[in-house]
Protein backbone atom coordinates (compact mmCIF):
# COMPACT_ATOMS: atom_id res chain seq x y z
CA UNK A 1 0.00 0.00 0.00
CA UNK A 2 2.81 2.59 0.96
CA UNK A 3 4.74 1.65 -2.08
CA UNK A 4 1.52 2.90 -4.13
CA UNK A 5 0.66 5.63 -2.16
CA UNK A 6 -2.38 3.88 -0.69
CA UNK A 7 -3.46 5.71 2.69
CA UNK A 8 -6.88 3.75 3.86
CA UNK A 9 -6.59 0.50 5.61
CA UNK A 10 -9.74 -0.92 7.32
CA UNK A 11 -9.39 -4.39 9.00
CA UNK A 12 -12.12 -6.65 9.23
CA UNK A 13 -12.79 -8.69 12.47
CA UNK A 14 -8.69 -9.44 12.69
CA UNK A 15 -7.60 -12.06 14.95
CA UNK A 16 -6.65 -9.99 18.08
CA UNK A 17 -3.64 -11.11 19.75
CA UNK A 18 -1.98 -10.66 16.13
CA UNK A 19 -3.56 -7.64 15.03
CA UNK A 20 -2.65 -6.19 18.86
CA UNK A 21 1.02 -7.26 18.15
CA UNK A 22 1.53 -6.37 14.79
CA UNK A 23 0.36 -2.60 15.05
CA UNK A 24 2.47 -2.16 18.94
CA UNK A 25 5.60 -3.38 16.80
CA UNK A 26 8.29 -1.10 17.05
CA UNK A 27 8.67 0.26 13.66
CA UNK A 28 5.07 -0.15 12.68
CA UNK A 29 4.28 1.35 9.40
CA UNK A 30 2.07 4.67 9.29
CA UNK A 31 -1.15 2.86 7.55
CA UNK A 32 -1.18 0.12 10.02
CA UNK A 33 -0.84 2.29 13.03
CA UNK A 34 -3.73 4.58 11.23
CA UNK A 35 -5.69 1.61 10.36
CA UNK A 36 -9.59 1.56 11.09
CA UNK A 37 -11.16 -1.52 12.77
CA UNK A 38 -14.68 -2.48 12.22
CA UNK A 39 -16.22 -5.27 13.17
CA UNK A 40 -18.26 -5.89 9.98
CA UNK A 41 -17.40 -5.20 6.15
CA UNK A 42 -20.50 -2.94 6.18
CA UNK A 43 -18.92 -0.80 8.56
CA UNK A 44 -16.07 -0.64 6.28
CA UNK A 45 -17.19 0.25 3.23
CA UNK A 46 -20.11 2.83 4.34
CA UNK A 47 -18.25 5.15 2.69
CA UNK A 48 -17.80 3.94 -0.43
CA UNK A 49 -19.59 3.97 -3.44
CA UNK A 50 -17.44 1.30 -5.26
CA UNK A 51 -16.94 -1.31 -3.20
CA UNK A 52 -14.88 -3.70 -5.37
CA UNK A 53 -14.48 -7.82 -4.90
CA UNK A 54 -11.16 -9.53 -5.60
CA UNK A 55 -10.52 -13.22 -5.13
CA UNK A 56 -10.30 -16.28 -7.67
CA UNK A 57 -13.97 -17.00 -9.15
CA UNK A 58 -13.02 -20.30 -10.51
CA UNK A 59 -15.07 -22.07 -8.14
CA UNK A 60 -17.75 -19.91 -7.72
CA UNK A 61 -20.88 -18.49 -10.07
CA UNK A 62 -20.38 -15.07 -9.23
CA UNK A 63 -23.82 -12.76 -8.97
CA UNK A 64 -22.15 -9.20 -10.14
CA UNK A 65 -20.20 -7.92 -13.36
CA UNK A 66 -16.58 -9.47 -13.40
CA UNK A 67 -14.10 -7.09 -14.37
CA UNK A 68 -10.61 -8.09 -15.33
CA UNK A 69 -7.52 -5.89 -13.58
CA UNK A 70 -6.72 -4.07 -17.05
CA UNK A 71 -10.46 -3.18 -17.56
CA UNK A 72 -10.79 -1.73 -13.75
CA UNK A 73 -8.52 1.15 -13.68
CA UNK A 74 -10.85 3.16 -15.73
CA UNK A 75 -14.15 2.09 -13.76
CA UNK A 76 -11.95 3.23 -10.74
CA UNK A 77 -10.91 6.34 -12.24
CA UNK A 78 -14.30 7.41 -13.52
CA UNK A 79 -15.50 7.20 -9.89
CA UNK A 80 -12.66 9.04 -8.26
CA UNK A 81 -13.35 11.80 -11.27
CA UNK A 82 -17.32 12.18 -10.02
CA UNK A 83 -15.91 12.42 -6.37
CA UNK A 84 -16.28 8.85 -5.41
CA UNK A 85 -14.94 6.85 -2.68
CA UNK A 86 -13.53 3.19 -4.12
CA UNK A 87 -12.81 0.24 -1.74
CA UNK A 88 -11.03 -2.81 -3.10
CA UNK A 89 -11.87 -5.65 -0.78
CA UNK A 90 -9.58 -8.66 -0.30
CA UNK A 91 -10.40 -12.03 1.63
CA UNK A 92 -8.31 -13.89 3.82
CA UNK A 93 -4.98 -15.96 2.59
CA UNK A 94 -7.01 -19.01 3.10
CA UNK A 95 -10.41 -18.91 1.83
CA UNK A 96 -10.74 -15.29 0.46
CA UNK A 97 -14.02 -13.62 0.34
CA UNK A 98 -17.00 -15.43 1.85
CA UNK A 99 -20.96 -15.22 -0.50
CA UNK A 100 -21.77 -12.81 2.12
CA UNK A 101 -18.52 -10.27 1.93
CA UNK A 102 -19.05 -10.62 -1.92
CA UNK A 103 -22.78 -9.18 -1.24
CA UNK A 104 -21.38 -5.70 -0.07
CA UNK A 105 -19.63 -5.53 -3.79
CA UNK A 106 -20.62 -3.65 -6.68
CA UNK A 107 -18.33 -5.75 -9.28
CA UNK A 108 -15.63 -8.29 -8.94
CA UNK A 109 -12.30 -7.70 -10.90
CA UNK A 110 -10.53 -11.01 -11.59
CA UNK A 111 -6.53 -10.84 -11.72
CA UNK A 112 -6.11 -12.50 -15.54
CA UNK A 113 -3.91 -15.60 -13.89
CA UNK A 114 -2.78 -18.88 -15.70
CA UNK A 115 -5.48 -21.47 -15.66
CA UNK A 116 -2.51 -23.87 -14.14
CA UNK A 117 -2.14 -21.40 -11.03
CA UNK A 118 -5.09 -19.23 -10.63
CA UNK A 119 -4.92 -18.85 -6.94
CA UNK A 120 -2.61 -15.59 -5.68
CA UNK A 121 -0.16 -15.11 -2.51
CA UNK A 122 -2.44 -12.48 -1.06
CA UNK A 123 0.23 -10.19 -0.81
CA UNK A 124 0.98 -10.39 -4.27
CA UNK A 125 -2.24 -10.08 -5.25
CA UNK A 126 -2.92 -6.79 -3.21
CA UNK A 127 0.59 -5.41 -4.92
CA UNK A 128 -0.68 -6.57 -8.26
CA UNK A 129 -4.13 -4.35 -7.54
CA UNK A 130 -2.56 -1.16 -6.46
CA UNK A 131 0.12 -1.20 -8.92
CA UNK A 132 -2.43 -1.47 -11.50
CA UNK A 133 -4.72 1.18 -9.94
CA UNK A 134 -1.63 3.63 -9.00
CA UNK A 135 -0.48 3.44 -12.46
CA UNK A 136 -3.71 3.57 -14.54
CA UNK A 137 -6.72 4.31 -12.52
CA UNK A 138 -6.15 8.16 -12.18
CA UNK A 139 -9.39 10.23 -13.18
CA UNK A 140 -7.55 11.83 -15.57
CA UNK A 141 -9.69 15.07 -14.91
CA UNK A 142 -10.41 16.97 -11.72
CA UNK A 143 -13.54 16.42 -10.28
CA UNK A 144 -16.80 17.33 -12.54
CA UNK A 145 -18.85 19.13 -9.93
CA UNK A 146 -21.87 19.23 -12.35
CA UNK A 147 -21.82 15.35 -12.02
CA UNK A 148 -21.63 15.16 -8.20
CA UNK A 149 -25.21 14.80 -7.80
CA UNK A 150 -24.74 11.51 -10.20
CA UNK A 151 -22.43 9.94 -7.60
CA UNK A 152 -23.68 6.64 -6.52
CA UNK A 153 -24.27 6.61 -2.92
CA UNK A 154 -22.30 5.02 -0.62
CA UNK A 155 -22.47 1.92 0.82
CA UNK A 156 -23.60 2.76 3.88
CA UNK A 157 -26.56 4.61 2.69
CA UNK A 158 -27.67 1.26 0.59
CA UNK A 159 -27.72 -0.60 3.86
CA UNK A 160 -29.82 1.76 5.54
CA UNK A 161 -32.13 1.70 2.54
CA UNK A 162 -31.85 -2.22 2.18
CA UNK A 163 -32.57 -2.19 6.55
CA UNK A 164 -35.93 -0.30 5.64
CA UNK A 165 -36.94 -2.26 3.04
CA UNK A 166 -36.47 -5.52 4.51
CA UNK A 167 -38.57 -4.59 7.81
CA UNK A 168 -41.48 -3.42 4.81
CA UNK A 169 -41.50 -6.73 3.60
CA UNK A 170 -41.61 -8.62 7.22
CA UNK A 171 -44.10 -6.15 8.37
CA UNK A 172 -46.29 -7.20 4.66
CA UNK A 173 -45.65 -10.67 5.76
CA UNK A 174 -43.91 -10.43 2.11
CA UNK A 175 -40.44 -12.77 3.19
CA UNK A 176 -41.28 -15.85 5.26
CA UNK A 177 -38.33 -16.53 8.48
CA UNK A 178 -36.16 -19.03 6.61
CA UNK A 179 -36.06 -16.54 3.19
CA UNK A 180 -34.73 -13.61 5.20
CA UNK A 181 -30.79 -14.21 4.68
CA UNK A 182 -31.45 -15.03 1.07
CA UNK A 183 -33.50 -11.57 0.23
CA UNK A 184 -30.79 -10.10 1.74
CA UNK A 185 -28.65 -11.24 0.03
CA UNK A 186 -30.42 -10.18 -3.15
CA UNK A 187 -31.69 -7.32 -2.05
CA UNK A 188 -27.98 -5.80 -1.20
CA UNK A 189 -27.12 -7.46 -4.53
CA UNK A 190 -30.00 -5.12 -6.14
CA UNK A 191 -29.28 -2.21 -4.87
CA UNK A 192 -25.47 -1.82 -5.56
CA UNK A 193 -26.52 -2.84 -9.20
CA UNK A 194 -29.01 -0.03 -9.39
CA UNK A 195 -26.15 2.38 -8.70
CA UNK A 196 -28.68 4.89 -7.02
CA UNK A 197 -27.66 8.22 -6.91
CA UNK A 198 -28.28 10.09 -3.25
CA UNK A 199 -31.06 12.02 -4.28
CA UNK A 200 -33.42 9.22 -5.75
CA UNK A 201 -32.07 7.07 -2.66
CA UNK A 202 -33.59 9.62 -0.36
CA UNK A 203 -36.55 9.47 -2.21
CA UNK A 204 -37.36 5.66 -2.09
CA UNK A 205 -36.39 5.50 1.86
CA UNK A 206 -38.88 7.98 2.05
CA UNK A 207 -41.12 5.74 0.17
CA UNK A 208 -41.08 2.84 2.26
CA UNK A 209 -40.80 4.43 5.39
CA UNK A 210 -44.06 5.84 4.79
CA UNK A 211 -45.49 2.33 3.86
CA UNK A 212 -43.75 0.79 6.76
CA UNK A 213 -45.40 3.58 8.81
CA UNK A 214 -48.62 2.88 7.14
CA UNK A 215 -48.27 -1.43 8.03
CA UNK A 216 -47.82 -0.50 11.09
CA UNK A 217 -50.32 1.79 12.45
CA UNK A 218 -52.77 -0.77 10.22
CA UNK A 219 -51.00 -3.44 12.69
CA UNK A 220 -51.69 -2.06 15.96
CA UNK A 221 -55.18 -0.72 14.54
CA UNK A 222 -56.23 -4.01 14.14
CA UNK A 223 -56.28 -4.80 10.77
CA UNK A 224 -58.36 -2.07 10.01
CA UNK A 225 -58.59 -1.44 6.27
CA UNK A 226 -58.68 2.46 5.77
CA UNK B 1 5.68 -16.82 -11.78
CA UNK B 2 3.41 -19.68 -12.01
CA UNK B 3 0.58 -17.31 -11.76
CA UNK B 4 1.35 -15.44 -14.64
CA UNK B 5 2.68 -18.34 -16.87
CA UNK B 6 6.41 -17.96 -16.69
CA UNK B 7 8.50 -20.82 -16.37
CA UNK B 8 12.12 -20.39 -17.08
CA UNK B 9 13.66 -19.55 -13.60
CA UNK B 10 17.36 -19.22 -13.03
CA UNK B 11 19.08 -18.80 -9.31
CA UNK B 12 22.37 -17.48 -10.07
CA UNK B 13 24.90 -18.51 -6.60
CA UNK B 14 22.16 -19.23 -4.59
CA UNK B 15 23.09 -20.18 -0.40
CA UNK B 16 23.32 -23.96 -0.82
CA UNK B 17 21.46 -25.37 2.21
CA UNK B 18 18.32 -23.37 1.90
CA UNK B 19 18.61 -23.62 -1.76
CA UNK B 20 19.14 -27.90 -1.06
CA UNK B 21 16.10 -27.37 1.41
CA UNK B 22 13.22 -24.97 -1.01
CA UNK B 23 14.18 -27.58 -3.71
CA UNK B 24 13.91 -30.88 -2.07
CA UNK B 25 10.30 -30.38 0.26
CA UNK B 26 7.36 -31.93 -0.18
CA UNK B 27 5.08 -30.49 -2.85
CA UNK B 28 7.87 -28.26 -4.03
CA UNK B 29 6.61 -26.38 -7.61
CA UNK B 30 7.49 -27.13 -10.65
CA UNK B 31 9.51 -23.83 -11.19
CA UNK B 32 11.53 -24.58 -8.47
CA UNK B 33 12.67 -28.53 -9.44
CA UNK B 34 13.28 -27.26 -13.34
CA UNK B 35 15.01 -23.83 -11.95
CA UNK B 36 18.73 -23.65 -13.23
CA UNK B 37 21.43 -22.70 -10.82
CA UNK B 38 24.52 -21.11 -12.30
CA UNK B 39 27.38 -19.33 -10.44
CA UNK B 40 27.53 -15.99 -12.27
CA UNK B 41 24.76 -14.11 -13.95
CA UNK B 42 26.83 -14.12 -17.25
CA UNK B 43 25.91 -17.78 -17.37
CA UNK B 44 22.06 -17.25 -16.44
CA UNK B 45 21.09 -14.60 -19.07
CA UNK B 46 24.05 -16.28 -21.97
CA UNK B 47 20.94 -17.10 -24.16
CA UNK B 48 19.21 -14.01 -23.60
CA UNK B 49 18.95 -11.04 -26.24
CA UNK B 50 17.14 -8.47 -24.06
CA UNK B 51 18.63 -8.38 -20.54
CA UNK B 52 16.20 -6.27 -18.20
CA UNK B 53 16.98 -5.17 -14.40
CA UNK B 54 15.05 -4.18 -11.88
CA UNK B 55 15.38 -2.14 -8.41
CA UNK B 56 15.12 0.81 -6.73
CA UNK B 57 17.42 3.75 -8.96
CA UNK B 58 16.75 6.74 -6.13
CA UNK B 59 20.62 5.85 -4.79
CA UNK B 60 22.72 5.37 -7.63
CA UNK B 61 22.81 6.71 -11.34
CA UNK B 62 22.25 4.30 -14.10
CA UNK B 63 24.18 4.06 -16.86
CA UNK B 64 22.00 2.20 -19.38
CA UNK B 65 18.18 3.44 -20.43
CA UNK B 66 15.75 3.36 -17.75
CA UNK B 67 12.25 2.86 -18.46
CA UNK B 68 8.93 2.58 -16.19
CA UNK B 69 7.28 -0.77 -16.23
CA UNK B 70 3.95 0.08 -18.51
CA UNK B 71 6.62 1.45 -20.76
CA UNK B 72 8.59 -2.30 -20.95
CA UNK B 73 6.16 -4.03 -21.90
CA UNK B 74 5.94 -2.93 -25.56
CA UNK B 75 9.79 -3.25 -25.75
CA UNK B 76 9.05 -7.23 -24.49
CA UNK B 77 6.73 -7.92 -26.98
CA UNK B 78 8.48 -6.33 -29.62
CA UNK B 79 11.65 -8.33 -28.39
CA UNK B 80 9.24 -11.50 -28.27
CA UNK B 81 7.83 -10.88 -31.88
CA UNK B 82 11.14 -11.16 -33.72
CA UNK B 83 11.87 -14.66 -31.89
CA UNK B 84 14.27 -12.53 -29.13
CA UNK B 85 14.70 -14.40 -25.59
CA UNK B 86 13.73 -12.05 -22.41
CA UNK B 87 15.08 -11.93 -19.19
CA UNK B 88 14.14 -10.23 -15.91
CA UNK B 89 16.62 -10.03 -13.86
CA UNK B 90 16.38 -9.65 -9.70
CA UNK B 91 18.28 -8.91 -6.87
CA UNK B 92 18.51 -10.28 -3.48
CA UNK B 93 16.00 -9.42 -1.02
CA UNK B 94 18.46 -7.08 0.82
CA UNK B 95 21.17 -5.17 -1.97
CA UNK B 96 19.36 -5.14 -5.29
CA UNK B 97 21.49 -6.10 -8.35
CA UNK B 98 25.01 -5.23 -7.90
CA UNK B 99 27.19 -2.52 -10.45
CA UNK B 100 28.22 -5.26 -11.60
CA UNK B 101 24.95 -7.51 -12.32
CA UNK B 102 23.81 -3.83 -14.12
CA UNK B 103 26.04 -4.24 -16.49
CA UNK B 104 24.72 -7.51 -17.86
CA UNK B 105 21.59 -5.52 -18.32
CA UNK B 106 20.79 -3.85 -21.45
CA UNK B 107 17.94 -1.89 -20.19
CA UNK B 108 16.30 -1.25 -16.22
CA UNK B 109 13.31 -0.91 -15.55
CA UNK B 110 11.63 0.53 -12.75
CA UNK B 111 8.34 0.03 -11.01
CA UNK B 112 6.49 3.85 -10.29
CA UNK B 113 6.27 3.69 -6.54
CA UNK B 114 5.20 6.11 -4.13
CA UNK B 115 8.61 8.33 -3.23
CA UNK B 116 8.11 8.07 0.35
CA UNK B 117 7.76 4.39 -0.18
CA UNK B 118 10.33 3.17 -3.08
CA UNK B 119 11.21 -0.38 -2.19
CA UNK B 120 9.64 -2.86 -2.29
CA UNK B 121 9.19 -6.51 -1.09
CA UNK B 122 11.19 -8.46 -3.71
CA UNK B 123 8.03 -11.37 -4.10
CA UNK B 124 5.76 -8.76 -4.75
CA UNK B 125 7.84 -6.66 -6.91
CA UNK B 126 8.62 -9.58 -9.12
CA UNK B 127 4.47 -10.27 -9.43
CA UNK B 128 3.83 -6.86 -10.18
CA UNK B 129 6.44 -7.44 -13.10
CA UNK B 130 5.50 -10.61 -14.56
CA UNK B 131 1.63 -9.13 -14.13
CA UNK B 132 2.63 -5.88 -16.14
CA UNK B 133 4.55 -8.35 -18.71
CA UNK B 134 1.70 -11.37 -19.25
CA UNK B 135 -1.03 -8.97 -19.64
CA UNK B 136 0.64 -6.27 -21.83
CA UNK B 137 3.99 -7.72 -22.96
CA UNK B 138 2.73 -10.01 -25.80
CA UNK B 139 4.40 -9.27 -28.90
CA UNK B 140 0.50 -9.45 -30.32
CA UNK B 141 1.72 -10.96 -33.59
CA UNK B 142 3.61 -14.19 -34.67
CA UNK B 143 7.49 -14.08 -34.84
CA UNK B 144 9.00 -11.99 -38.51
CA UNK B 145 11.06 -14.32 -40.00
CA UNK B 146 12.39 -12.24 -42.02
CA UNK B 147 13.28 -9.82 -39.25
CA UNK B 148 14.99 -12.96 -37.48
CA UNK B 149 18.39 -12.03 -38.64
CA UNK B 150 18.54 -8.38 -36.73
CA UNK B 151 17.66 -9.95 -33.26
CA UNK B 152 20.43 -8.63 -30.81
CA UNK B 153 22.78 -11.50 -30.54
CA UNK B 154 22.52 -13.47 -26.95
CA UNK B 155 24.01 -12.15 -23.90
CA UNK B 156 26.43 -15.06 -24.19
CA UNK B 157 27.81 -14.29 -27.45
CA UNK B 158 28.69 -10.58 -26.62
CA UNK B 159 30.87 -11.83 -23.37
CA UNK B 160 32.45 -14.06 -26.17
CA UNK B 161 33.08 -10.88 -28.01
CA UNK B 162 33.99 -8.84 -24.94
CA UNK B 163 36.20 -11.54 -24.05
CA UNK B 164 38.66 -11.48 -27.08
CA UNK B 165 38.26 -7.43 -27.13
CA UNK B 166 39.48 -7.57 -23.73
CA UNK B 167 42.29 -9.91 -24.77
CA UNK B 168 42.83 -7.92 -27.59
CA UNK B 169 43.48 -4.53 -25.40
CA UNK B 170 45.77 -6.51 -23.29
CA UNK B 171 48.17 -7.71 -25.78
CA UNK B 172 48.19 -4.46 -27.23
CA UNK B 173 49.56 -2.95 -24.33
CA UNK B 174 46.35 -0.70 -24.39
CA UNK B 175 44.68 -1.57 -20.84
CA UNK B 176 46.92 -1.46 -17.76
CA UNK B 177 46.37 -4.29 -15.29
CA UNK B 178 44.72 -1.50 -12.65
CA UNK B 179 42.13 -0.39 -15.47
CA UNK B 180 41.05 -3.79 -16.59
CA UNK B 181 37.81 -4.22 -14.48
CA UNK B 182 36.49 -0.92 -15.40
CA UNK B 183 36.80 -1.57 -18.81
CA UNK B 184 35.31 -4.99 -18.76
CA UNK B 185 32.80 -3.26 -17.60
CA UNK B 186 31.96 -0.55 -20.08
CA UNK B 187 32.53 -2.79 -22.25
CA UNK B 188 29.89 -4.77 -21.91
CA UNK B 189 27.76 -2.15 -21.52
CA UNK B 190 28.58 -0.98 -24.87
CA UNK B 191 28.21 -3.92 -26.25
CA UNK B 192 24.79 -4.08 -25.34
CA UNK B 193 24.16 -0.52 -26.08
CA UNK B 194 24.96 -1.82 -30.03
CA UNK B 195 22.49 -3.83 -29.92
CA UNK B 196 24.68 -6.20 -32.51
CA UNK B 197 22.96 -8.63 -34.51
CA UNK B 198 24.52 -11.80 -35.02
CA UNK B 199 25.82 -11.25 -38.12
CA UNK B 200 27.65 -8.22 -37.72
CA UNK B 201 29.23 -10.06 -34.11
CA UNK B 202 30.46 -12.38 -36.51
CA UNK B 203 32.29 -10.47 -38.48
CA UNK B 204 33.35 -8.14 -35.85
CA UNK B 205 34.54 -11.12 -33.78
CA UNK B 206 36.23 -12.28 -36.75
CA UNK B 207 38.37 -9.21 -37.11
CA UNK B 208 39.68 -8.52 -33.49
CA UNK B 209 40.93 -12.43 -33.33
CA UNK B 210 42.90 -11.36 -36.82
CA UNK B 211 44.50 -8.90 -34.88
CA UNK B 212 45.05 -10.84 -31.70
CA UNK B 213 46.99 -13.38 -33.84
CA UNK B 214 48.62 -10.77 -35.39
CA UNK B 215 49.68 -9.10 -32.06
CA UNK B 216 50.72 -12.37 -30.70
CA UNK B 217 52.33 -13.69 -33.48
CA UNK B 218 54.26 -10.22 -33.73
CA UNK B 219 55.01 -10.69 -29.96
CA UNK B 220 56.48 -14.27 -30.69
CA UNK B 221 58.41 -13.14 -33.55
CA UNK B 222 60.22 -10.69 -31.20
CA UNK B 223 58.45 -7.57 -31.75
CA UNK B 224 59.48 -7.59 -35.61
CA UNK B 225 57.33 -5.56 -38.18
CA UNK B 226 55.38 -6.48 -40.22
Amino acid sequence: MANFGFRHLAVVAPYAPMWREARSAVGAPEILLNAAETTSLGEAVAASTLVVGTGTLTYRKPEQRVVTLPELAPLVGRELGRSGRVAMVFGTEKHGLTRDDLSYCHILVEIPTDARQPSMNLGQAVAVCLYELATRGDSGAAPDRGDVELTAAPSGRLELLAGVVEETMRAAGYSPRTMQAANRHDLRLLLRRLGLPERDLRRILGLFRQILWRLRHAAEGGGKAD
